[in-house]
């Protein structure tokens, strides 16, 4: 039996119970509260794992790009499949329009041209689509406002190769609800059915039971957690499911320590703090990355590592971890149970 | 014959014409200085391109991790690999000391027990290894001290399996020669000869003539060029050979545009002013990414791009988005010459 010792640095492990307790938390949050839940596979990109989740009661997965989509089709077991995100070009929406896809997806839009392009491409090949409003938040990424969202599901509504599929917000803090319910009731007003109203966000998930006008829950960090999550007091650091197992590789001074994980093993992310939790030396810090080379101050610690010595780190973000790692490692305690390949890794059109 | 309109977005593509100036420049500085050229592959991953900067005069070529190295040796004509990394543990000193590998390779070590890894995994094949010092620098990550590095010279010559194979220094500007003269006389002194003297470094390339004490320079990220180096100024944005073609997906507002390349695309890292340069719209700022969304303050353009337009950005580092992407597409006007998969992309160990 392989245990995490046979591996080598850096490794990504993934610890099972932890995940397991993660999933199971967030399902019955949602069932408690009579949300549908719909994980977001960007964070693990295996559809193994996704299947636990389907399993546990979610509803369908998200996704970011359609050809994760189509990754995951192909595994097979994956017949809702929700993109939030504006799909452009020609190339992006036939790929789209393909009997393959069309009939698992829902996306979305936020602007009239995003939805000619859609309704374009499903009338060459003679479907529908369906396509959610996308509303803009308090984080000015995307999203229309409410008054152009109405016209945008109106447009869709009128559209004989669209269907209007609801509205979706991310993040969904409570702060959206007034503009939430400024389009919920405008579509009202129009005779317009929602089928769904999907809010986002690993915080906003804390406080979704206050959004009533929610019916559905999509979060990917989750199932893991990471040092992002924690910090901002979302998690506890028992929550965090993956950590990065890497090796001292230099002690050039009493108070500097480098591991084997740099920027091309733990992203290039951080928070206030640094690039992540060493488990085994809480009071050190990760105060600097390049590509190979984490860099750690240890002047904090009682106990300082050796050259050789194994560490794990909490990263600061799982959700690029896994898109930088072809394989990641579920382990319960020392053993590992699990080899899953990152199938929809680099997935990037 | 393909296009890059024939490639969705993202794309990374890599401007040939561009690329050959860079190689040609580089190695003819070094001709003209003396000193020997070992391009890092770190920044492109691809044998195709390593083979490109042999054929120009490269001596050897450095690498980071033994299963790069595992690649290129795989692929055939790289004889000559440098790896500027302790190899630390059982697992990985045992793999360097394997008949495929050892007899190509020359590593560092910064302390007496990487070296002692080193030889105990050498006299158990029974072969010799290739062992350069490393000496620290002012940036503070890993190697020794003058009068460390003369110690672990001392004991690497001193050992039966291991060769003294010179020293490294990470990166090599001017303000390191006072400890290097030190080492070398030092070195001098004990009677153990020195085979090269390996500094590296972007920045530092520009001024490698003014280290005389160096016979060899090892640069990676010259090949392409990036938002880093250009806003260091060791480089023009004509010398940037790398861009990342890119949709515009959103535009929210006036003054925003999302682009549909994100930290999963571009890395996280950034610059004082941002996450690259869109060549099309030079007064847009790329303030901020999210994994699939880039945000854009198109407030200081005259002109603005519509959804769906295609852009290119200069990235701010390249090496790390080799390691993101499976595929890079060599261009030469809007033609593309060559599909390159990035062999090594993914090699942690």
């Amino acid at each position: 039996m392989q245990t995490v010792h046979d591996l080598e640095t850096p490794s990504v492990l993934i610890d099972l119970d932890r995940m397991e307790t993660n999933i199971a938390r967030m399902q019955g949050y949602c069932d408690h509260y009579g949300l549908k839940f719909r994980p977001h596979i960007k964070t693990h990109k295996i559809p193994a794992i996704a299947r636990l989740q389907l399993a546990a009661g979610a509803v369908g997965i998200a996704c970011q790009k359609l050809t994760e989509a189509q990754v995951f089709i192909d595994a097979g077991g994956f017949e809702d499949i929700q993109i939030p995100y504006n799909i452009v070009g020609p190339q992006k929406t036939a790929r789209l329009a393909d009997q393959s896809l069309y009939n698992r997806m829902t996306v979305s839009a936020d602007h009239p041209s995003v939805i000619r392009g859609l309704s374009e491409a499903a009338a060459a090949q003679g479907i529908s689509i369906r396509v959610m409003v996308d509303l803009g938040t308090e984080i000015e990424r995307t999203g229309a406002t409410p008054a152009e969202a109405l016209e945008l599901a109106r447009q869709i509504d009128e559209d004989d190769h669209l269907h209007f599929a609801g509205v979706l917000v991310y993040p969904s803090n409570p702060s959206i609800r007034p503009k939430l319910q400024e389009l919920l009731d405008g579509l009202h007003q129009s005779g317009i059915g929602v089928d769904s109203v999907s809010g986002g966000g690993t915080g906003a998930s804390l406080t979704a039971h206050e959004v009533p006008e929610l019916t559905e829950l999509r979060v990917g960090t989750y199932i893991f957690n990471d040092w992002n999550t924690v910090t901002a007091g979302w998690a506890d650091v028992e929550d965090c499911a993956m950590t990065v197992m890497a090796t001292v590789v230099s002690r050039p001074t009493q108070d500097r320590a480098i591991l084997d994980s740099g920027s091309k093993t733990l992203a290039a992310d951080r928070v206030a703090d640094g690039h992540g939790c060493i488990l085994q030396y809480p009071g050190a810090h990760v105060y600097k990355l390049n590509e190979e080379h984490a860099f750690v101050d240890l002047s904090a610690c009682d106990e300082r590592p050796v050259i050789g010595e194994r560490v794990q780190v909490v990263p600061v973000h799982t959700c690029v971890i896994t898109n930088l790692h072809n394989t990641v490692y579920g382990i319960r305690g020392d053993t590992i149970e699990e080899v899953w390949e990152v199938a929809a890794r680099g997935r990037v059109w």
